[in-house]
This record gives C-alpha cells, structure tokens and sequence, in this order.
C-alpha cells in the first residue's frame, strides 16, 4: 500500500486554522445544534441508556482468570489489558523510595478521534453520547471514535466501530489537524497510551441519533459542568490548540525542554514488572484485589448488561479508586501572560520518567492525614484559596471502561501577583501557549494537566459570555 | 532547592544562535587547536593510551553473576546494567512476529555533554579523547562528558568525572543550548536513552591534555573518516541544528507527526521482560551466549587493564554484533530541499513502538542471504548504488563501553529525480529540517539516523571545502 506525497493540509496555515478554531471556541452556542437542543437530546439520552452493573467474585468474569503462577488477572485471548504487578523504585536528590502496586497493562493503542467539519463557516465537533460501565450517569459525551484495538478490529466480536473510516486507511479524503499519542492515567496504567487525533471530513457526514455536532465553544462551556465530557473528549479538545494572545513567556521553549529534560535524567526510575501474586500490602479476596489499608484503589470484577453498545452483555474487571482526586493548577499572569505552575511528576507507569502534571494531584483526604512535611507541596495552599481566586472548579470522570466512579476535582486557582517565579527545581512556571505546543507531541504533558488545560481555555470562552 | 526564574538563554533568538551555528560550521580550521595539531595529538594519544582487553569465562567477571532463577546476567550492586529476556510480539498489516533475544537493561540514564564555547568569534566545541574497551584504536572522540549516572555520582569508585560541574546542578553559570533525552540501540538496549546536552560556558573553562576545542566544521570533517568520533560524540553532534537553507518540505510537520502517530498506532508491539534463562535459540555457554545460528551478536566477557580510565582495572559483560551493520538514507531534494527517506522502525527495545530510522538498517551479510522478498527494502538498491551517486560512506563505532568492535556502515544515498515520491506507508520523506526539528525532542530519530543527519551537514561543509 502507497500513501500520496502531498495532501490538502499543507495549504492552510497554522495562523489560518487558529483563527478558525478561535471563532468556533467563540461560537458558545450553534444553529447546528442548539443548546436547549443539546439538553434535551443529552437528557433522553441518559434517560433512555441505561447499564445494570453488578458486583461479581472474580470466579464469575467470563474469558477472565487468575495466570498460573504469576497470579496476573489476564483474558483468555491475551489481548484487551491484564492486571499486574509492578516494582517501582524512584530517587531523587538522594531521597529514595520503591513500592510494589497492582497495575493495569494495554500495549494496544486505541483511537480517540474526533471528526470536526465547517457548517456555515464554523468548525464543530462531533460527539457522542457514550455508555460506559464505570461511568456516573452512565452516559458521557465522547469523541466520535473512541475504540481500542481490539474495539475496532473486531476482535471482541461486536459490531462495527460508527465513522471508524475516518481515521484509519483507506481514509474518507479528511485531513488530519492533530495526531499524537497521549499518555493515560500513570499511577494505574502502565505505559498507556491511545492515539489523539482530529481529521477535518470532507463531504457529506451522514448524522445518527447517537451523535450531534458542537462548536468548541459549546464543548467548552460544558467542561463547566461536571461529568459531562468524558475523559476522551476532554484529552483531544485539549490537543486542539487555542490561540493564547502575545507576549514572552517566562521561560524560551527551549529551557522548558531543558528543565523537564534535567528532571528526567537526575530522577531515578527503575520500573519492573513482577507477577501480580508477589505485590506487597495488597490482599486479593474472592471479589477485590485491595491495598491493606484501604488505600490508593481497588480491583473488583463486575458484570454488565446493555441494549446498545458493541456488546451488549460482558463482564470485566474495574479499577475504583479509594477516593475523589484532586488536581490544580496555580495560575498566575507574568507579565500579562497566563502560566501554570506544571509538576515534573513520575508515576509509575509513567513512559519516559516524568511529565508536567497539575501543580498538585493527589486523593487529598489521604494526603491530608499526612504529617505536613510529607503533604505534597502546595496542597493546603490550593484548599485554602479564597473563592473569588478559584478560576475553575468542575468534578470530572476518568474513563469509564476501565474505571469504576473514578473522579477528580479539576481546581485552576489564582497564585496572586505575589506568588514567587522561582520555585523548587521539579516545578516549572510554563505558558499555556507553551502547553499547547507540547501536546502536539506525545508524553510531555499528563492527563489531569490536559483536562485543565482545555479547562483554562474553556475559562476565556465561558458559558456564553464575552471572551476574557 | 530553588532555581532562578530566567536566564540568558532568553535573550539569544533562535535566528541568532543559527549564524553561530552556521559559521562554526563554515570553520573546517581552527587557530585554536589547528588541524595539523589536532592531528599530531589524536596519533598520540592513540599511541599512549591502550587497553588490554581479554576475554574471559563469565565465572571470571568480578562482582557480576548469572541470578539464580532467572540466569539474567546482573551486576552485585543491582547497578550499571543486567542482561535479560525479551520478548517481543508485532504486527502490521495482519502480518505478525514474535521472538525472544537478549537484551541489555540499563534504566539509568547518563549524560552525554558537550561544551561549547567562542574564541575569535567562533564556537568550538571541548572534545575528549577517550578510551573504551571495545573500540576499535581504543581511543576515539567524545563528548566533553560521557558518564553514566553511576560514573558520575562515583558508585564505582572511580575518580570524578572532568567538567561534569558544567552538566549538573549547581551549575557554572552556562546556558544550556541542546538538551534532550536520545534513545540508543533498540535492537540491543531495552528503552535505553541518555541526555544528550550542549552547554555554552560563561568564564574560562580550564584546559586539560586530554581535551580539545575543535570547531562544528573541525567536527564534521573528521565525520568522513571511519572510527574517529564516537558514538556518543556523533549523537550530540546531531542535536547541534544547522540552517538547511529554505524551501518548503514536502510535508507540512503536521503531517510528518501524523504519519509517524498513524505508524506506531496501528503496528502492535508487545515488549515482555522474561528471564534470560528463558529466551529461545540462544545458548549459553562458559564464555558467551549467542544465537545457535551466529546471527545478531553474541555476549562475552572481558577483563579490561588501562592506565587512565576513572578505574583502571575491571571486567564486564561486552555485545559483540555478529557482523558489521550497515546504515543508509536515500537522498533526493525536492524542489531544491533535500530530504531523506526514513523508514518507521521498530526495534525489540524501542521506548515508543517506532522511531524515524534510516531508509535501510541491518546486518547487510545476514540480509542479503535471504530470499529476495525476505529482504529489507531497498536493501539491494542501496548496495547497487554507482559511486557517483554516494553522497557518504563511512564506518563508524558504537557505544565502546557496551559493545565490542561494533561497527555501522553508513551511507548516504542519492536517489536520483525520477525515485517515487509515493513510498509504502512506514516510509516517508522527511527534510533535513524537519529532522533536525524533532531531534529537540526524544524518541523521534533513532540513533543510527542521528549519525546520517550529522553526516548530511557534514557533506556541504566537507573537508575545508566551500558550503555546498
């Protein structure tokens, strides 16, 4: 199979098509799809889509069992993800630490894609209304694709992945705008990614029920509303840059690339995978695999009936944190430019050592019981911001596919004028415009970062409103 | 700990640090240190500084060891590196693979830094002459620092690592122009990177006999000779961008980013650790592993005596490749910018599924033994290329503290006008430019690339002769 040398991309500018995603994000409510539309549709959506999900010991998972030997929760076909264990041993500036932790392992890449398409000079987004078993409210909206491997090549016997063709060849003619890998949830993954990519269609798109079309504007001012956007959509909306007006930032591209790059090189991160049976401080019983002291998250094993997904009756393992996490950024404006305070974080099942992360991530009712000289830093400074500080603050679901009512507190606070630029060496004062140029390569920026990125944009374009 | 919030980087544009660049280049000879002295010094050292190098039975090697149960090949200190088990599962196209092979596991991640600094107005860079135990002559050209982290921080024992103050914290004042984490071998290494990183000095930098400031065209001259700059100097050197001069690239960057994305998505690729004890085909005797058919390369061990290495007396475990390896890019300017014809490659211990390779890359005598169709494309069309249409071909080192006597080919081919522009979907004409701009960031151009790209700028600045 060839591929043709050139495409229509190379015709438009990167300032044309910023300029056209400006006036979609300024676009806060469409013909297309009209708001009071969009509630009425999104409301009978979860009205009428409904799953039974129901506890089950692990002996009752269907194609799921228990590796001799390594003790790894795996599927009998050896593809899809399997729960193992992992060592993790980590120093940095001469503090050492190592764990052992249950984890989630899926080399496969799956495709996060959106279709996006002009209608009457305005770029929108098509989205759908997506079951998934861990989800509160079951429905979420989520790109138009959102499939693993396995999901599109049919290889769990379902039905057909809906505009699949759009991102995998022979493609309908579209143009790709962003195209990356983007890492997932470090702490419970191990080395996870899927592809994040945006194709602008050409032709005619036929509609289906499941499916409507929104400006950026619109999926903007619903990342203002909890559990709403789900996981997938927030990290390909956070991929599709926003223009962030002028100015310098604090640091040249350059010494953000350095600074990160000096973190990964003098952290040391060793990770090795061992079977699930010899983790320490996690007990396994007939239906959850969980940490001693409650903590972190559990494993349990649910079953799941369903009228309208690819298969309509499963069972499968699930992650359920212990509790609701947190993650925020401080925000601060220098010299008119907003930047926030990135985290060069390790988990561990990160991919290269660290990425920027919100300044604080953590499941703060833990943390919170920690002496303070162990709290991660800046914790109590972002609980105890003044209301009219907080640019930000929505509850968000992480996917629910694999997780079971994971959610976290997305938090963009005001550091104040006052708050100091220079800040210890694993913190990085960066540019949102920075952050965007970032995230059209892979492994810079992790998950939580991304949703608070596209929710400091969905600040300056916010329910309606003028833009800030 | 707290670093400052700006520094003088930010005050040099890209654009200026290019004619910088640019004229170090067009210097093919240097008052500083004169091609003739260089000369004169290079021979003697070469003449000095000697190993002895023996190979030994592994039960000989002090302070290494098979581990029981595993039999992976580990150091007593759990440091350095270990030799394990991999195996790997791929698939493309619905044609998949699988295979189990040695591996060297090396999770830390050195430093590989160059000084730079102006005398006249030009840059020079601070090149050491360094022996290792598997080069070919010994010594070679390195970067200013070449250290793994545990060199550096002294877990061997050895004496401290000259100008390594300038590479980490607290610094000595320079501004970091170059700085990133490179992938090396991924048929070898599993996921190894090093920090490849330049650094302007500020001050004076204390000279040493070992050392010598040469400049970018001093460097790319010596390129065209077989085995005088390491594998590690040749990485560094490819970082160092060089304006290529304008001209649109055949695909805007947004496509080369899509394309490579659409590669590693779509092209399985399953890494397992296993026990050495555990890989297939191989076998293990008193004084090697090696494949039962004397493919690929083979494990020994060495006693290593010298008189100036930060220890001068030990034994290691060496990779000896089976035969020399070839590297080549087809060439072909389009519309007057020249591009190279890289190929999305996956090898056993790739960190990201693929890396932008050269056009061909293998054991060239192993390759061409098998049936036509079996063969690496394009293999035969380089081989047959007529000389006039050989841009370059030299034999160069790799990594001589890893393996012994490993040595690439490396070529760069013109393809000629009338060579496709359309090419099979894992290959793809990229300019030097954009080459150069992705090589900002790791896990995009794999090492054996890195050497080609500094071979390409080495062809228009070529042996004192007029930029081409």
């Amino acid at each position: 199979m060839t591929t043709t040398a050139t495409s229509a991309v190379s015709s438009e500018t990167a300032a044309d098509l910023g300029l056209r995603l400006t006036l979609s994000a300024s676009t806060p409510d469409s013909a297309v799809t009209p708001n009071a539309e969009f509630r009425r549709w999104f409301t009978a959506q979860r009205r009428a889509k409904r799953y039974e999900v129901r506890r089950i010991p692990f002996s009752e998972l269907a194609g799921w069992h228990f590796q001799d030997g390594t003790g790894d929760l795996v599927h009998h076909s050896g593809r899809f993800f399997s729960v193992e264990g992992l060592h993790v041993r980590t120093s940095w500036n001469g503090r050492e630490s190592s764990w052992t932790q249950p984890i989630i392992n899926q080399p496969e890449i799956g495709i996060l894609g959106i279709v996006v398409k002009e209608f009457d000079g305005v770029l929108h987004c098509l989205m759908q209304a997506k079951m998934e078993p861990g989800n509160l409210d079951t429905v979420q909206l989520s790109p138009t694709v959102q499939a693993t491997r396995s999901n599109y090549t049919g290889v769990h016997g379902g039905s057909a992945v809906r505009y699949i063709e759009h991102f995998v060849p022979p493609r309908r003619g579209g143009r790709v705008l962003f195209d990356s890998l983007q890492s997932e949830q470090g702490a419970w993954f191990l080395r996870k990614r899927n592809r994040n990519v945006v194709v602008e269609a050409v032709g005619e798109v036929p509609g289906h029920e499941d499916f409507v079309w929104l400006t950026l504007g619109q999926l903007y001012g619903l990342l203002h509303e909890d559990n709403v956007l789900n996981m997938d959509a927030r990290t390909v909306l956070a991929q599709i840059p926003l223009p962030a007006g002028g100015g310098r930032p604090l640091h040249s591209p350059r010494e953000v690339l350095s600074r990160l790059t000096e973190v990964k090189a003098r952290r040391e991160l060793v990770q090795r995978s061992i079977p699930l049976a010899e983790v320490s401080h996690w007990r396994r019983t007939d239906d959850e695999i969980a940490h001693e002291e409650g903590l972190h998250f559990r494993l349990i094993a649910a079953e799941i009936r369903a009228a309208n997904r690819e298969v309509t009756h499963w069972s499968q393992p699930l992650l359920a944190p212990a509790e609701q996490g947190l993650a925020a950024f401080l925000v601060r404006r220098v010299a008119g430019v907003p930047h926030l305070l990135a985290h060069a974080r390790s988990e561990a099942g990160v991919l290269d050592v660290a990425e920027l992360a919100p300044t604080v991530q953590c499941q703060p009712g833990h943390a919170r019981s920690l002496p303070p000289g162990s709290r991660p830093r800046y914790l109590d400074l972002v609980l105890d911001t003044p209301p009219e500080r907080v640019l930000f603050d929505s509850v968000q679901s992480e996917e629910g596919g694999r997780f079971h009512y994971a959610t976290n507190r997305y938090l963009l606070v005001e550091a104040g004028d006052d708050f100091p630029l220079d800040v210890p060496e694993e913190f990085l004062w960066v540019a949102e415009k920075q952050l965007g140029e970032l995230l059209q390569h892979g492994n810079y920026v992790n998950i939580e970062a991304r949703t608070l990125v596209a929710a400091l944009r969905a600040t300056r374009t916010a329910r309606g409103g003028p833009v800030r």
